[in-house]
């Protein structure tokens, strides 16, 4: 497309770079924001700069943090003996909006794919290591997608972790909430009757 | 939604209040600039601030510029005498990108709606014709969309430009290209057999 002025095309250019932005999209966005106060606009621009200039990464569990340490680790009533491992800070997010997770987490960076580069090194599991090593981590529970590379790397991150002691556990597969069990594919609804749990243990957990 | 992160939690806000983006998309949004080099995420937020704040008007014409006169009106290549008349600047880049009209643009910035508040005086007329008093244009073509304020402001607009003897055109209403005439409404329909056209004006103009 052709703007009659540049920085009108610098900017639609910049959005067309975002994930599931068109030229047309970009372009809306644009003239959004053209018309908004000069002030708002520097609002936006400064959020976005500041997000990724000023942001760090929590010491302990990798996470996305305004200090050295992020929220929820600095946080005294959380339980800092149940650790969860998680691949994303999106999954961090994802599991702190069900709000039933007291714990604390550990954000991987990823999981094990060769296919793709990424091998054990390239991932935060030694800094987990060394944090069962202290002592005070008594359960890690395994919340990564149940994918091959998914299912690698919890067997890679256990078989490192069982030795020392702590408890390893998996977040449950099942069939979705609200999902039909026609559609459903065997691997999964296979696992759900070889994993099925006794009712009073629904009632009780699902509650809590 | 919470975020272990204030800085993330801002810029994911200023996202959310651009049109069309919810607070999923802008978190994804978000999460890909974080992923993204410091430098390039500077570039995507300067220049949409510079956008805003750099952006001229054109003093002829009232399209966005970079100077005080747009790259169309500073063109001489372009046919001054044919002024073509549009509601906003998004419809100077869709007309641009037909690549058919050579002529040069007004921009009213709207139509006239009495229930909008938008009276004649809040859009650029008078501008359009002092343009018209300096004789140079010849027609003016009315690229508005064919709503009850669109026609309302050709009506109100030719009423001041007849007089001053500039021809004064509306573009073309009829059946969109590849429209089914079954589904098209009896307005559309009934216009489009009474402006008929000769069918050899049909090939010696569209292929212009």
């Amino acid at each position: 497309m052709k703007y009659s002025s540049k920085l009108i095309a610098d900017a639609v250019a910049e959005f067309t770079k975002l994930p599931g932005i068109g030229e047309k999209t970009a372009l809306r966005l644009v003239l959004h924001l053209l018309k908004q106060d000069e002030e708002k606009v520097s609002y936006f621009g400064t959020a976005v700069m500041r997000m990724r200039s000023e942001i760090k990464f929590c010491k302990t569990c990798h996470n996305v943090a305004d200090h050295d340490q992020c929220e929820i680790c600095a946080n005294p009533q959380r339980d800092h003996s149940t650790v969860c491992l998680v691949e994303s800070l999106r999954d961090v997010i994802a599991i702190e909006n069900t709000n039933i997770f007291r714990g604390v987490y550990h954000v991987l960076g990823g999981v094990i794919s060769p296919i793709d580069g990424v091998g054990p090194d390239k991932l935060n599991i030694e800094s987990l290591e060394n944090r069962v090593k202290e002592g005070t981590v008594k359960e890690v529970i395994m919340a990564l997608s149940p994918t091959i590379e998914g299912d690698t790397t919890i067997f890679y991150v256990s078989k490192k972790l069982v030795p020392q002691g702590v408890k390893v556990t998996t977040i449950a597969r099942g069939i979705s909430f609200g999902g039909e069990l026609e559609y459903a594919d065997e691997m999964t609804l296979a696992r759900s009757i070889a994993t099925r749990q006794p009712y009073e243990n629904v009632l009780v957990k699902g509650g809590q």
